[in-house]
């Protein structure tokens, strides 16, 4: 079946779409902006723009150094619960501190000195570069006693649980890849490839950054045992927003988090000389948190969570499905590759297309044709749907002047240069 | 030299004082509450408030991800050169980044490797606990091949050169030290006992968290090798602002960032898959730095740079005399002892009183007499006196209401509790 490409048929879904209305939540100064990066950077919340104003006139501005007495202590735990329900976690099993990276890296050196004698960690190479950098840098701060081992992606795009199971050995410690791929958009088999791991007795690492927000997790049904994400992309948090991680019920009594900062210390304000780990999350934390960040995040969160994962994921599916039915139609001819999978099981909430002048067509796209998508080294160009904000008018528009900068050849006036991006 | 206790010769020392303007750059809305708490969380400026507006609305709102492109990708680095100025380092010594704790964490790991075969670490009890925590992790965390070596203060008041000197020897790794003490105020003797580190071949690193925006500090001038610090105290940055870290220029090649992320990766959007450090000071970035608070901290520094450092110390010497001569007359008869050094020149920027009912005087002054001291337990309640916006009438005002709370014995119908602020 091909799918209509007429503007009047994105007009149309638009009046179906029952979350429509929550676009109305977001800042959106220019309508005829087509951002398709909020896998990047989500957009700004009018919810985030009242909690910051109140977080910094009346509570930091007026009330001080008791803005820690009266909420700023427990917010950490309060966005932690909150991540918790869009992941499947219970409340006390998240907490929203540092950054991403940070956060990885406390859960490696946890997760191998849970599991001594073992030297092997097993991750892929479309993982995001910061995890295995820092998967790197803790086998170099534990004296180089553990190996990395990268599974290589045969296509590309996806990395196959029989691939993952074939490097899974008795001798490792850790499984960890990121859930929705950084270029891809492949989603993996969490619970299949969980389960691999649990099979030798390896701990499994989730980095839900592409995930979370835009798709229902079920860290607890899969048995996840350690998880980190960022806040910043689906989840609307602001530029460089604190991160969160995950760490399993019936495992935190077992792991220790490496950095033993006061924010983790079991009665912080004792100020005693000998450091000991607080119970449950709280050991997590190290200095003191971001309280303006936190903010914004937590208030950010409540419209995902009003709007319903469930109900998010059935939009996003639609709309990339849509978005790969214009693709088809529209950019396929031009070829245009599609470098996301075509089957929406396996797809996150962004769709990635190729092209040879992918760099400048993305320069074009920015510069020329109000457009913001994503750009990927070498030839990626990420369309990311965020579906608590974006219509099926943007994403028509969207593909539309991608097919514009193509036809027209309006990149060609662009030099062949990177523009960096996160 | 007795020191009048009448208000109008605190009003006759505002209007002597060239730098009062600067208090109506800050957001006082209760001009009845005397803070004295700007050594835990520093108050909110206007500037910050505009600066603020414009990075969450215009930045992050219509800007969206451009904003990286334009701006944010070298925050850290400005605000590091920021930071610079007001401690006597390069521009490119110093970069703002992650928590106070996570930055010490850091340069720890980095320290202790950059001096293999030493196993000594020296610090003191008067030390904030974060950081002794941290020493204890990092050696739990190299497999406890090195020791901690805490010397103890034997007037709880301070720790000499001379007892420091002792305990520094052949062995030694790394010294390291809070430079205004948390406690009492009482500030370190930085060049000298950075020598006496360096004539052992050990490193030294300096928290400078009680000491940034307070008084000068040279730290290439007295060849400090490493140092942290907070920007949410007297660089009123907001709660739990970006911290800062400095690596002294010719050591930058030497000490390596044990957290491999992707901000302190050379090339970072070439997204390879093997790890290499940046030059210079990025290095010891890790994930996505927190640009609303780096921005927050970003025009807040900028307020000190005007006033300069050096008329906000002589400032702050002038106040913190004129705190201690209201004491002796109006204090000390009632048993408050003074628990900061008498002499200026060992004084940071708050001072210590004690009282053994002083849990509970904090407690009357916060609840009954619109003062906002600092408690820290057992029995200290630090007055911090931030120059840039405390008066010599809050000084006046704040002695005379604890004077109140005392005689008045305002605090017999609060319980024995605990409050805690950081």
């Amino acid at each position: 079946m091909t799918t209509r490409i007429d503007r009047d048929y994105a007009l149309e879904l638009d009046r179906q779409d029952k979350l429509a209305s929550f676009r109305d939540e977001f800042v959106i100064d220019d309508p005829e902006l087509i951002y398709l990066d909020g896998n990047s950077l989500g957009r700004l919340s009018k919810r985030s723009v009242a909690r910051l104003q109140d977080v910094v006139e009346r509570e930091w501005g007026s009330r001080l150094i008791c803005g820690w007495n009266e909420g700023w202590f427990t917010l950490p735990q309060r966005v932690g619960a909150k991540i918790a329900r869009l992941i499947g976690a219970e409340a006390d099993e998240v907490i929203a501190t540092d950054s991403t990276s940070v956060n990885f890296f406390k859960l490696v050196m946890a997760a191998l000195r849970a599991r001594p004698g073992r030297s092997k960690i097993i991750t892929d190479d479309l993982n995001f570069p910061s995890d295995v950098y820092l998967l790197q840098g803790a086998i170099d701060l534990l004296g180089n006693r553990h190996r990395l081992h990268v599974v290589h992606s045969e296509d590309g795009l996806s990395v196959s649980t029989d691939q993952l199971r074939d490097a899974i050995d008795d001798d490792t410690a850790l499984v960890t890849l990121t859930h929705t791929a950084f270029k891809t958009g492949y989603v993996y088999a969490m619970a299949a490839i969980t389960e691999e791991a649990h099979r030798v007795g390896a701990l499994m690492l989730w980095d839900l950054s592409h995930s979370v927000g835009a798709l229902p997790l079920a860290l607890n049904e899969c048995e996840v045992d350690l998880a980190v994400g960022c806040t910043y992309k689906y989840l609307n948090g602001g530029p460089g927003s604190a991160a969160f991680l995950y760490v399993r019920k019936d495992l935190q009594e077992e792991v220790l988090n490496p950095i033993w900062g006061w924010f983790g210390q079991k009665g912080q304000f004792d100020f005693g000389l000998q450091y000991q780990p607080a119970k449950g999350m709280n050991r997590w934390q190290v200095g003191t948190p971001s309280i303006l960040s936190l903010s914004a995040v937590e208030s950010a969160i409540d419209l995902l969570l009003e709007a319903g994962i469930d109900r998010l994921r059935a939009k996003s599916i639609g709309q990339t499905e849509y978005l790969i039915g214009l693709w088809e139609e529209l950019l396929r001819p031009l070829g245009v590759t599609l470098n996301s999978p075509r089957d929406y099981r396996q797809r996150g909430s962004h769709v990635s297309i190729g092209h040879a002048e992918a760099l400048r067509i993305d320069r074009a796209l920015i510069e020329d044709l109000n457009v913001i998508p994503d750009f990927r080294y070498p030839d990626n160009i990420r369309l990311g749907i965020a579906p608590i904000y974006t219509s099926f008018a943007d994403v028509h528009a969207g593909v539309s002047r991608i097919r514009r900068a193509i036809v027209e050849r309006l990149y060609e006036k662009y030099p062949i240069e990177r523009l960096d991006v996160t």
